[in-house]
């Protein structure tokens, strides 16, 4: 592998730690992230559920030790295009037509996808009542080297329902800079010395701030909630109710104090209330008046400690519900439901869930296109925005026989079936939730395993190539302080909030911020995300130029 | 017992909880306590060490669910006398033959209060070279009820050393105040309505605001710090050194939190850097120059992290070695020594220390009183004010033979041998640390168990009847919910900075402030009090005034 310049940073990075630093820092970062609430509710495997049977522990997050260097262009140019990303998705939730042609194939074979599709057409044979819709988006990325390039920016997915780890990503910005500059910049006592902070005389050839940029995550996602919950308007209860937003949440959720992150800042800087909704009770705490009694059809939710205070709520934010295995009660699906046909503004709909859906991502990034997709959904933009978009995308394949290859089997299939070729690549099912993805060459003895009517569930990715030589120290949920190769995946949230007209596919645009970030940091031996799970870490960057 | 007027109070108080009331507040408590880092270490009772090797995880604090109610004319009494009582222990402190004359007889038995003093003895004769003191001071009282008389406040002890939980206690207002207006104070959704809340309409026979008053613990102490950090001017080292506030904590403590508050904030607040400092590492990591080379004895900081980086220490904060059995190595004497020679602002010095010894309380409330004290100590104080302190005294009683009565035996002797004036009593060790007490009937075998010469050891106190009506419900820390008959003891917390002339026994005050309350309330069944033990509450307080 080349030594290209995304590597040399890494060449001494981090630093060195004698164990009386190490303790030092391990004792630091305990005590912060308690203080800080940068924390989950264990697993049962750090703690057991006979020594915490009434779920009071915490403890924290996965986080690494040290900010990861990121490369400061790639970073820039992530948030400069989130704006249009979110233009991109709420184009494309608003064009059922083109949404249902590409995912109709896939809907046959999976239950999940037809379920939900079959839930829009009820409510849409019932008629709408809200036509405004809110994201709360994260566009994950990876830095990809090659030899004799400077780095760049690859999207791995982009999240439109329960975009998580806002809330702990900012906390883990503070703690870093709090460790990098702590009692002061010069003077560091938490880290070595080292070119990328301020404590050390700067490599002329390395230019950094010596700490992680403000993360503005907590402030971006609550504005988009705040702009949703105004723009809903008043009560259309008769007599009026106090409105309130619910966040629906998973019953046995391990990162409960992200999410209070927003709830928390949604009080406190837009005064607007919100109840977490656990989703078994959706049916029980919500409810929607008949058509004869308020055809406008309100959410009300009715508080379980204080019955006679109901409250009408303005938006549903999704923190549950995105995955299969989510709906495993008999009345999962007609909550669902339920909370489709309701007036209160999703967070995100059915058809932005589904526009969400990995089979999307490898349309509008197929090799080779089919059509200029960017272009029909965002007509506005000039050229060299799009281009700027293009430029972030992992060529992706479908493993269709229908895809519009002149003649022969598709590309994808023979990329995916030659050992060599699949060698550079990633088979991802096209469903939503992580997991069960096949790497390289362990593809072809997979695909041929199964069915060839299933080859279509899955898309086939080229591989990012991210920096080789990265490094970082992590301190795991159970204490465990563990050092070794890493990979890095940047996510950049954002939020909007549109409008839908009957008849038109264009949404007009109300609310469209970016601001904020996520890094998630694992193990470079882990082929699989998800810092919950335990096996990656909370991350931020240190941004870089070099000269 | 008489139906007085603090128990009216406490008639339906708490409100009663229906199940699910019950699961919604302790389930939200449960979160804001861990999103506010109202937290402890978990005791081993509560996880064993081998399910927590790594000391990460947290749990809360034990809690109330409800704010209790508290007189509010007592309230204020308590915070209108704090600002003299600040002084009048700035003056004891000031006074070192008072001192040892009272506490002689004690210095004989007590091998703690002996190595204390001969502490003090040794730097005064090597010179003391700091002449600031700071006092980090809690006042803590219980309401005392009669018959036919309105509320009144009794002292239970006043803290001269290590008084904790003002971070911590800040918090459980903040949450009572929360549970209390969310989302709005007319429909708290957490508290079922009541007359002591805003959400019920009001009893006119009390009037209440509805939640705790905002507490300021954590301004005053660290206003206070911030006071000394400065009066020390800058640095005596030669180089000048970059300075430092030391908090000097037990090696193994469970309140850390309560204490990063007050850091977090200083630092934050006040831009002065704090470092912790375990008990056993003082004398590893910090050092005082030789005479020759520095006569002033700065007290020098090397962070064990980043030795290249010393700091010269200002403030020495003792939240250790309050207690004799903290003085476990063969270094501990050593340790207290070096630390008191040093040129850092004490708080407290061991003369501060020393006052804070029951046998203080015990002289200045003495019935019969042998001198007038206040007086004496508060020279410029209308009587009136003097009135007020001592309107706050509860009667203690002397065990030792010399006590000042006239002839036979001494008064204290006398209540403490009847079973029935001892009914009405407790005895308490002279020593700091809690523990041990003595109740009521159990005194006279217990005195008769002991050989008399250390009865004096030992000081009998009145005891205080607080409101038997007075019932809550607490969160324990293993996250169990009980409710029960409780006792509340109120805390109030001062600063003080003075700096002693030689020769003058009246100190100059610098910097004289109240602000910030405690409250710790404990199970009726319970006489022990200690909140990190597990047997008492954080607890916040509803203000009160009856018609």
């Amino acid at each position: 592998m080349a030594d290209h310049a995304a590597n040399k940073v890494y060449a001494d990075y981090p630093p060195a730690l004698t164990s009386e630093q190490e303790d030092y820092l391990a004792q630091t970062v305990k005590n912060w992230t308690v203080e800080h609430a940068l924390l989950v509710r264990p697993s049962t495997a750090i703690v057991p559920e006979e020594a915490n049977p009434k779920n009071v522990l915490a403890t924290n997050a996965p986080v690494t030790l040290f900010p990861s260097p990121f490369p400061k262009a790639c970073f820039e140019q992530a948030k400069t295009i989130q704006p249009v990303y979110n233009e991109l998705y709420a184009s494309i939730a608003s064009d059922e037509q083109w949404l249902e042609d590409i995912m109709r194939e896939l809907i046959e074979v999976d239950d999940f996808l037809a379920n939900l599709w079959k839930i829009h057409i009820a409510v849409k044979e019932e008629g709408y009542v809200q036509d405004l819709s809110l994201g709360m988006f994260r566009s994950d990325y990876m830095v990809h080297t090659a030899e004799q390039a400077p780095p760049s920016l690859k999207q791995v997915e982009f999240n439109t329902i329960s975009s998580s780890f806002g809330g702990l990503a900012c906390r883990v910005a503070d703690m870093h800079t709090h460790l990098a500059t702590f009692p002061s910049p010069k003077h560091s006592v938490a880290y070595p010395t080292h070119p990328l902070f301020a404590n050390a005389a700067g490599d002329s050839s390395i230019h950094t701030i010596g700490h992680p940029p403000h993360n503005e995550a907590v402030a971006t996602l609550t504005a988009g909630l705040a702009a949703a919950h105004v723009a809903y308007g008043p009560s259309r209860s008769e007599p009026r109710l106090p409105t309130c937003v619910i966040f629906l949440v998973q019953d046995n959720e391990r990162n409960v104090f992200d999410q209070l992150a927003l709830s928390s800042h949604l009080y406190k800087h837009h005064h607007i209330p919100s109840f977490r909704l656990p989703t078994s009770k959706i049916l029980a705490y919500t409810s929607i008046p008949s058509k004869d009694s308020n055809p406008y059809r309100p959410l009300i939710y009715t508080p379980p400690s204080s019955p006679s205070t109901q409250f009408e709520v303005t938006v549903v934010y999704f923190r549950a519900l995105y995955a299969p295995t989510e709906y495993n009660t008999p009345t999962s699906w007609a909550a669902r439901h339920h909370l489709e046909r309701s007036a209160a503004i999703k967070c995100p709909t059915i058809l932005l869930h589904l526009s969400g859906s990995k089979k999307v991502q490898q349309v509008l990034t197929a090799r080779p296109p089919d059509t200029d997709h960017l272009k029909a959904f965002l007509p506005t933009h000039p050229e060299s925005v799009l281009d700027n978009l293009r430029s972030t995308f992992a060529p992706q394949y479908s493993l269709s026989a229908s895809a519009p290859e002149a003649s022969g089997e598709p590309e994808g299939i023979r990329l995916a079936l030659s050992a060599e070729t699949a060698a550079n690549h990633v088979l991802k099912p096209q469903r939503e939730g992580g997991g069960n993805n096949i790497y390289r060459t362990n593809i072809p003895p997979f695909l041929n395993s199964i069915p060839k009517s299933q080859w279509k569930q899955y898309i086939l990715m080229e591989l990012i190539r991210p920096p080789t030589a990265a490094k970082n120290t992590v301190l795991r949920s159970d204490g465990q302080v563990v050092s070794g190769n890493v990979i890095s995946e940047l996510g950049i949230f954002g939020a909007c909030l549109w409008r839908n007209t009957p008849g038109d596919t264009k949404p007009e645009i109300l609310h469209n911020t970016e601001g904020g970030y996520l890094l998630r940091t694992k193990g470079k031996d882990s082929d699989e995300g998800g810092v919950a799970a335990g096996f990656s870490s909370l991350d931020s960057l240190i941004l870089y130029e070099e000269y």
